[in-house]
């Protein structure tokens, strides 16, 4: 039996997710789903914690775990969001974040000619260390004389496993982008990993870019690229870049991965868009694709391509939600997409 | 009598300083330069330096120094680009990064309607501490249990400094950018002391953003922006990225400022492109609109606005190297700039 807890969290969030967890019912795979109803703002502003042990108990136990959006404006404090999916990326160890771009109609893009461009790539993005680590502090807070550190970490299993996921996601080329050239420590041990790893796949093209290069290169030539890695500051700015460059964030999925231990976090890239929950106007895609992101590591490859092929087959007709182009509500696309699977 | 030190440096660097330089001639001003030859990666490789103390002492000296490009594919080791760009940027205490940003015509932006987004805006890059402190190291370097780490070091006068700067530089709006959402210590030093100085300009709208939807911002809407201020990493990305999407690297000029001494380092952005050096095919434009940054500092604000005039006039009119769209050589190009300022 296979289980997905499912977070649906805060804003437009649970409209999202509830799309998501339709369309994967509508495949008849015999996915079981555990919601999680307690892991949002409100329930963070009544008990003061993000998520209680027995909530991640059962994120444990579960065989991946489907988040609509967490964060709202009642809830300023960066603890809440970072004591939900900083937590669950660190203590699942889920240190490889990917996040696949694809262009799902011209319209969509906000560059010229994007057909020529043909976008297909994916950003890796070092989940678990570097700049998130947490290491930091203040001398003299709050006072005129204060300075803070943050250090960034970067650890050799650490930045060769996120490596080979990147080697083994991509089918012409990875790219591995860092600083090496301004921040020498974390860039060498970079840099050597990835000339020994990049090694084991002389059928790929591997190329290497500093991280300002990629970040042109990603609006100037974004179909250049197949495979991004990098790490998790980085893949941060780059993935969400990258997301937009290919149609934007309502589109965009993510899973983060444990391709050991199997465990993974998908979820929309989107945030909780307070401003429209309730609306019909939240557009399910970005959960969708995030969905099909699950699909693909439970082993169930050929429905997660019916579910993609269906996005783009409604997105292309413009059955989707206004901000694709389309007229139809939340409800209503997502059934839109569920009927095109049929 | 004010004298500006020029370093041509590699590349292409020699034949569009040149340029620059008789620009600023043909101005009439009174400018005496000082051209220092031995700065380039020749010298580098015959010596093992990047930068004698001699040639320092020059540049210190100066009323400012333009840069042509510094940077060789026949040396590698980023101790030579660091050793003369950051070594002024840190020795000079060039604490803010000027990196104005205007489309000189829509055909040179990578993105849809580009008129339609009136792209004008300014990043301020802090150019002195966080992750370009050079503060790190590795344990166990070289073995598979190695562990790097680099630190991102910012102070309470480091940030107010270049957050009055960008304040001062403004006329619309200034965007904070940092990461207080992840990286703690220093996004909450970044927070409060922004908190204090957006304060006495009640006459700008003043925001914030996270780094990633700054990032993807301004892809999608760049014409939202007037100054972004951010820290040295994310303004080193941003910087590079709000170049591409206003016209290209071709055309970026930027400016290392210390507004208290006045010392001042003017630069094109892109680099020092070997493969077209002596072809003919380098484009003077970002190099021409560093010297009219200088020009500004130097209190010659009415011939810096004639020099800009005239870059657009000639990018308009096609007069121009053929990455803009026209089919001048480099020295065509500046001749047709100094004919558009007379
Ligand atoms: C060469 C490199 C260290 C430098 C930097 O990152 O500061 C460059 O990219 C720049 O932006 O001037
Ligand atoms: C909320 C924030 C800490 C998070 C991050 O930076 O990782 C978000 O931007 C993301 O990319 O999932």
């Amino acid at each position: 039996m296979t289980t997905v807890a499912v977070v649906p969290g805060d804003g437009i969030g649970p409209e999202v997710v509830a799309e998501a967890v339709a369309a994967v019912d509508e495949l008849g795979l015999g996915i079981d789903f555990d919601v999680l109803d307690g892991i949002n703002a409100r329930t963070y502003r009544e008990r003061g914690a993000a998520m209680t042990d027995a909530d991640f108990d059962r994120v444990r136990a579960a065989d991946g775990v489907l988040v609509g959006a967490i964060g709202h404006p009642s809830v300023p404090d960066p603890a809440y969001g970072r004591g939900v999916l900083l937590r669950m990326r660190f203590e699942l160890d889920l240190y490889a974040n990917y996040r696949p771009v694809r262009l799902l109609h011209d319209r969509l893009s906000p560059l010229r000619d994007p057909t020529r461009r043909g976008i297909d790539c994916a950003i890796v993005r070092e989940n678990t260390e570097g700049l998130y680590a947490g290491i930091g502090g203040a001398l003299r807070p709050g006072t005129d004389a204060e300075v803070a550190v943050d250090t960034e970490v970067s650890t050799h299993s650490g930045v060769t496993r996120v490596l080979r996921f990147a080697l083994s996601a991509a089918t012409r080329s990875v790219c591995m982008v860092d600083k090496a050239n301004a921040v020498e420590s974390g860039g060498g041990l970079w840099q050597r990993c990835w000339d020994r790893e990049r090694r084991t796949r002389p059928d790929l093209e591997t190329r290497h870019l500093y991280v300002d290069v990629a970040a042109m290169r990603l609006v100037r030539d974004p179909d250049s690229f197949d495979v991004i890695v990098t790490n998790n500051s980085y893949g941060d700015i780059l993935s969400d870049l990258a997301a937009e460059v290919g149609g934007g964030l309502g589109c965009a999925a993510s899973a983060n991965l444990n391709p050991e231990t199997g465990a993974g976090l998908y979820e929309p890239v989107h945030g909780s868009a307070p401003d429209i929950a309730g609306t019909g106007l939240a557009n399910p895609v970005g959960a969708v694709l995030s969905a099909a992101l699950l699909l693909d590591r439970l082993g169930h490859a050929g429905p997660a391509r019916s579910l993609r092929a269906a996005v783009r087959e409604t997105v292309e007709a413009a059955r989707c939600t206004p901000d694709l182009g389309g007229d139809l509500d939340t409800r209503a696309a997502g059934a839109a997409i569920r009927a095109a699977c049929r």
